[in-house]
C-alpha cells in the first residue's frame, strides 16, 4: 500500500481536524492531532488557516502530501470538486481527488458524493465517503454482499455498500434538529428563561427511545411530548434534552429499520463512539444488531486508502 | 347569551392580540383590534403593558369586562392557571376562569387543558380552547357526533371532540419546526451566507406534500430533501423553503390521517386563514376531506361563549 508520512485534514463547516500519520509496514499509526476553524470561519483564509494549524509538523517533517475530505471541497471552502454519482467504489473516489500543489505540499482533495436516495429523493455528502471508505478497507468481509452503514452526526447517513461499492445513501437530519431543539425550541424552555447545563440522564434517553419505538409512523407528533412530559413531571432539562434525543435518535432509526428497502443484517455504526453507542442502544430496542466503529479512526484509514489507490494508479501508470 | 361591550385578549407568548367587541341582538362585532407585545417581553410589566394596549377603548367605554387567554395564564405570565384535565365541556372551562379586578375592570383568565392524547403521551395547550369553543359555538351541528378540530399554528393542536366534549388533543411542533430550519439550519443555507426573502412557491409547496404523502412514515428521513433538491435544481431559498413547509405540513397532516384513532369526517381547520388554504391542500391531497374556519373569529366567538355561560351561573345560582 506505500509508506511515509501524510497529514489528513477533515475540514468540515464548523471544525478542522488534523492528524499527522505514519504508514508503515505495522500499518497505520496517529501520530499527532490538532483542530481549527471550520470553513465557515475559514473562508476567507483558507490557506494559511490550514498551514497555521500544521506548521509545527511542517517544521518537523519538511513537505508531506496533505489530504483534505469534507466541506473545504465545497462553495464554502476551498475548491468546489463536483459530487461523484454513486454507485462508486473506493477506486473511483481516488482517482476523482483534486490534486494540486500548495506551497510546495502535494493536495489531495477527495470529492463528495451524490446520488437518488432509496426513497427516491437526490441526496448528497461532503466527508462521510471517507469513514465508508476507511470502514471498507479495515476489514476484507465488509466488502461482501449487501451491508448498511450508519454514520451518526450531525446529519445521520445511512449507506448501503453492495459488494465493496457505495450503492446510495440517505441523510437524517437527527443531530441537527437536537441541538435546534435544545437551543431554540420552546421544548425545554425553562419558564424562568434561565439557561441549564444538559446532564444526560440514561433513563429518560430510553424513555424516548422507547416512545419511538411504539409510534413508528408517528415522529412529527412525537417531538412535543418532550415539553409535556417536562411539564407534567417537573424534570430537568438535562432529562428532558435527553428524552427528546432518545426520541430522535429512536426515529431515525425505526424509519431506516421499518423500511422494505432494509433487510435483517448487521448494521455498522461507524462514528463518534458515546454517539453510536446511543445508536445502538436504539437500534438494538428495534431488534437490529449493529457493531460500532470508530469514526475517527475510519477517517485516517479512508486517507490511507485512497492513498493506496493513488499509488496503485500511479504503478499501473509507470507499468503501461 | 348577553349584551354589552368586553376586551378580549388572546395573548401568547410573542404578542398580545386586543379585541373591542360588542355582543348585541344581531351578534358578535368586533369594533376594533390592537396588538402588542408577547407575554415573554412584558412579563416585568404584564399589568401596564395590558393597559396600555386598551388605554383609548378605556378612555372612551370606561369600565368594560377584560377576557384573557393564553400564555398569559402560564408561570411566565400574569397569573398561573392550573391545567384542566379532558374531557371538558365549555361550561367546565367557563366555570374554572380566574377571575379577579385589576384596576377597577374585572378580569377573566381562560385556563389551558392538559390531556393523555391518542398516542398516551402527555399534552397540554393554552389559547388554543379558546378557538375550539367558539368553533363549537358558532354552530350547534358542530357539538353532534366525534369531530376532528385541527389549529394549525406554531404547535398544530389535532383536537378531539364529542358532543360538544373536548376528549383529547395531539400536538406537532409543525410551525415552529419550520421557523427553526429555516432560519437556523443548514437546510437553505445560501453558500455565498446571504439572508434572502422567501417568496412562497405554490408548485414547490404542492411537490413537499407529494412527498410526504408518498413516504408517510419517513418524516425523519425527508427533511434533508431540502438541501438536496437546491443542490441539484438550483432553486431559490424560496422555493426550498416553500417545498419544506410542504413536506411538513403534509408529514404532520399525514401522520395524523394515517392514525387508527382517525375515521374518515370532515376535519375543522380553524386558524390563519393563508396557513388553513396550506393545511386543506395538504389534507386535500391525503384525501381527508375538510372545511376552513376563521381563526382569529373562533376565538372572539369562544369569549363570546365564554362570557354567556359566566352570564348563566349567574342566572342560575340567583335563581336558587
Amino acid at each position: 500500500v506505500g509508506t511515509g508520512t501524510f497529514i489528513g485534514v477533515d475540514w468540515g463547516t464548523s471544525r478542522l481536524r488534523a492528524s499527522l500519520c505514519k504508514l508503515g509496514s505495522e500499518g497505520l499509526r496517529e501520530i499527532a492531532t490538532r483542530t481549527g476553524p471550520g470553513v465557515l470561519a475559514a473562508r476567507d483564509s483558507i490557506e494559511d488557516t490550514l498551514f497555521g494549524a500544521i506548521q509545527p509538523w511542517i517544521a518537523d517533517h519538511g513537505t508531506v502530501p496533505l489530504l483534505l475530505a469534507g466541506m473545504v471541497g465545497s462553495p464554502i471552502g476551498w475548491r468546489t470538486l463536483p459530487y461523484l454519482d454513486c454507485p462508486v467504489v473506493a477506486a473511483d473516489i481516488s482517482s476523482r481527488c483534486a490534486s494540486f500543489v500548495s506551497r510546495g505540499h502535494s493536495v489531495l482533495m477527495v470529492p463528495g458524493l451524490a446520488c437518488v436516495n432509496d426513497l427516491g429523493l437526490p441526496d448528497r455528502m461532503r466527508g462521510e465517503e471517507l469513514q465508508v471508505l476507511g470502514w471498507l478497507a479495515s476489514d476484507p468481509a465488509h466488502g461482501v454482499g449487501k451491508r448498511i452503514v450508519c454514520l451518526p452526526g450531525t446529519h445521520t447517513k445511512w449507506v448501503t455498500v453492495r459488494d465493496g461499492r457505495i450503492v446510495s445513501f440517505c441523510t437524517a437530519i437527527t443531530g441537527e434538529l437536537y441541538t435546534l431543539l435544545t437551543r431554540h425550541s420552546v421544548l425545554l424552555a425553562l419558564d424562568s428563561g434561565a439557561q441549564a447545563e444538559l446532564v444526560f440522564d440514561p433513563d429518560e434517553f430510553d424513555a424516548g427511545v422507547e416512545v419511538a419505538a411504539q409510534h413508528r409512523a408517528a415522529a412529527m407528533h412525537l417531538l412535543f411530548s418532550t415539553r409535556s412530559r417536562m411539564l407534567k413531571r417537573a424534570s430537568s432539562p438535562g432529562a428532558a434534552a435527553s428524552y427528546l434525543s432518545g426520541l430522535l435518535i429512536g426515529a431515525d432509526c425505526a424509519t431506516f429499520v421499518d423500511r422494505g428497502a432494509y433487510a435483517a443484517g448487521s448494521i455498522a455504526v461507524v462514528g463518534e463512539p458515546e454517539l453510536c453507542r446511543h445508536f445502538a442502544t436504539a437500534l438494538g430496542r428495534l431488534g437490529a444488531a449493529c457493531e460500532v466503529f470508530d469514526g475517527k479512526r475510519a477517517a485516517l484509514d479512508g486517507f490511507a486508502d485512497i492513498l493506496g489507490h493513488r499509488a496503485a494508479m500511479r504503478d499501473e501508470a509507470v507499468a503501461s
